[in-house]
């Protein structure tokens, strides 16, 4: 039983370290967590400002290993899994449509946005394309926790957002692979990336189809005798399996955590999955939320002409992506449920830092500009929640009964 | 969203490459875990077979990283966290006596024949007190595990067991400060020994004086509405914190984390922490099981002489710890269960195989060796839970409505 020794001895010692530094940003999630819900403000906000206080900007004393990183993972998983789980395909096919249009422009605007600011900056064409994929990545994370928080899941901008995010998310995809082909090689595969995109597609179609078909007509598979007492566990590793099996064929893992969700929502034990799951989606979420103020670094920006870049690349994510999904959403859904649907899909969050991080690795994003594109995403993930409150506020249409995130606090 | 590529990208493909491999052995141990419920033995041992058979010995599968490492160790820090909700203060008071006398006996046992076994060997003298080292050390998590699988924490050689590994874990961090201190140094200090030894036992009357008298006199703190609607979130950050504390004070965080419950169960909401802690219980401790089968490696084990070894050791392992214990426990719970105590004493699991890195990584255990303490470690866990289950089958006193790990499987 000696876990961690009084002497200096690595083989014990690093995962107490890591343990505490876990520690720490639970702890710190769940007070800013606390004093957001106290001032009425969206919680996730304070969580993610726990992590630039505790990360590098302010009292740097945790930074981002690889454990912390694969606990906001499964969070980011945890939370659309969630979001699955009141989500049915019907809902999803009624804006089938608009959501659509919504990704599509939301895609073009900020990417035309990215380019000529890369223009103008005079930057090559490897770092131009990486800017406007930066630009173009839509974190659904943030916007699906901040829905569900409101209890605007179902709302009509709601379900719009979050089938927009499905198809954002396989045309970033694509804008990404033909930023890294330009980066590694000059030039675009034009087959690996149809390839990977017409990959994507049949995954989300084929489960879709699939497995809502089968869990529909075969509930009794959650809950077989021989397999388990509980849904539980046939369900977290139904999420865990279509993340990972999203992962391995390119798409993000959230979008098999989702599709996961969908296919248990179709089945009775919907539930019973959603009750025994809610420990699980109150303990792993912070670290995600607290993992994306813990990447910023507040210290890198403290010259006039980063804070100048930071402010301006802010306001033009915000900008294209508003107007892109705003007229996306405007004919099909009205004036204020599309500046729902275009304030929803502004967050960067996690996914304009991933971004960032492969222009890094592919040696086209320099540090200055990794920082500036950081700290834009995570400003407009911190935008985004009050502004979405005020919007939703008063709606007839808000779940009332399901307002506060499940788990932990609200049990 | 874009959290894999399907380019060989470093950033992201790691956290997902971590995942996949969480999935893999959470499926493993899971399988494993209702194989062996269905033909009826001891899950535990369900979960650490699965952990040989993805790990080196078989598969090759899946290797023991950092994050694989703190999720084994949370799910040991909940088996305890939960052990302590079962267990009251008042109950350790009345097996005080003999618990201490296991625990001193349970020690002295196979420290003598650790050494006799060294000097045999002709072994140096660091080398010798290592080898005696591994084998005091146990692993009360797996003895804590079995006992509550069959409803057994509440007997009283059940908590005269819970009773002497709080004792054991302080002797055993002795025994491994003066291990380290000749492998270093040559010689022992004593001082600083001292400080350990003092520091530790000031820790546990602390917290169990301090903390229980807290709680049970203002049990609010777990609820006060300034702090959270449930008092999940204050328990396990009370739960980590104190396991992160034990730890910083050199002893294991289990012990910490086996406090914490004791605390909690003082107070009236035990009944909700332990409802609300179940899914996190069922959810991590499969980690901890499997990364024992995980550390061994079988293919190191085939020539005549370390198998030898391995079942002398083995042999060795057993029967010192079993005779120490049973001689403790004999004159105060008679013949039967003073037989219970010994064979719960005995797994060395985790404790074992720490003791041999930390040799290991100061030099004086080499490869081979710690491959046969391994081995040692993995099968005396996997020979007690069958022995144990056949000694508490029938007794009256055993617990049938709790029969079962709760959580997941037996909601």
């Amino acid at each position: 039983m000696l876990d961690v020794l009084p002497m200096p001895l690595a083989a014990a010692g690093e995962a107490a370290e890591v343990l505490f530094d876990l520690f720490l940003v639970l702890l710190a999630a769940k007070a800013g967590d606390e004093i957001f819900k106290r001032i009425g403000q969206p919680t996730v906000v304070g969580e993610i400002l726990a992590g630039v206080i505790v990360g590098p900007s302010v009292l740097g004393i945790v930074d981002l290993g690889e454990t912390l990183e694969v606990f906001a993972e499964i969070g980011v998983i945890l939370l659309l899994f969630w979001v699955g789980l009141e989500t049915r395909f019907s809902d999803l096919r009624a804006v089938g449509a608009v959501a659509g249009l919504v990704a599509m422009l939301g895609v073009v605007f900020p990417f035309a946005g990215g380019v000529t600011l890369g223009v103008l900056r005079d930057e090559p064409t490897a770092t131009m394309i990486f800017l406007a994929a930066a630009l173009v990545a839509t974190s659904v994370g943030i916007t699906s926790a901040v829905l569900t928080e409101f209890g605007a899941v179902k709302t009509r901008p709601g379900r719009t957002i979050l089938g927009a995010a499905v198809v954002d998310d396989i045309l970033a995809i694509l804008v990404l692979a033909v930023a890294v082909g330009i980066a590694q090689e000059g030039s675009v595969d034009v087959g690996g990336i149809a390839l990977t995109a017409g990959l994507a597609v049949a995954f989300v179609a084929f489960v879709a189809l699939g497995g809502g078909a089968l869990l529909s007509r075969r509930p009794q598979i959650l809950t077989a005798p021989h397999f388990a007492d509980s849904p539980l566990l046939p369900a977290v590793l139904l999420c865990f399996g279509l993340a990972v099996v999203a992962g391995k064929i390119g798409l993000a893992g959230i979008i098999g955590a989702f599709l996961a969700g969908m296919v248990i929502a179709e089945s009775s034990e919907r539930e019973n999955v959603e009750n025994e799951v809610g420990v699980l989606y109150a303990f792993f979420p912070p670290f995600f939320f607290a993992s994306i103020g813990i990447q910023l670094d507040l210290g890198a920006l403290t010259d006039l002409d980063s804070l100048t870049l930071v402010l301006g690349i802010t306001a033009l994510a915000v900008v294209t992506k508003l107007v892109g999904g705003y007229l996306g959403a405007r004919r099909a859904l009205g004036h204020r449920d599309a500046l729902v649907v275009g304030v929803g899909m502004v967050p960067r969050g996690e996914v304009g830092i991933i971004v960032a991080s492969v222009g890094a690795a592919e040696g086209v994003i320099g540090d200055d500009l990794f920082g500036v594109i950081v700290a834009m995403a995570v400003l407009t993930t911190l935008i985004v929640p009050p502004v979405l409150r005020r919007l939703l506020d008063g709606r007839p249409d808000i779940d009332v009964e399901h307002l506060g995130r499940p788990g932990m606090q609200n049990p």
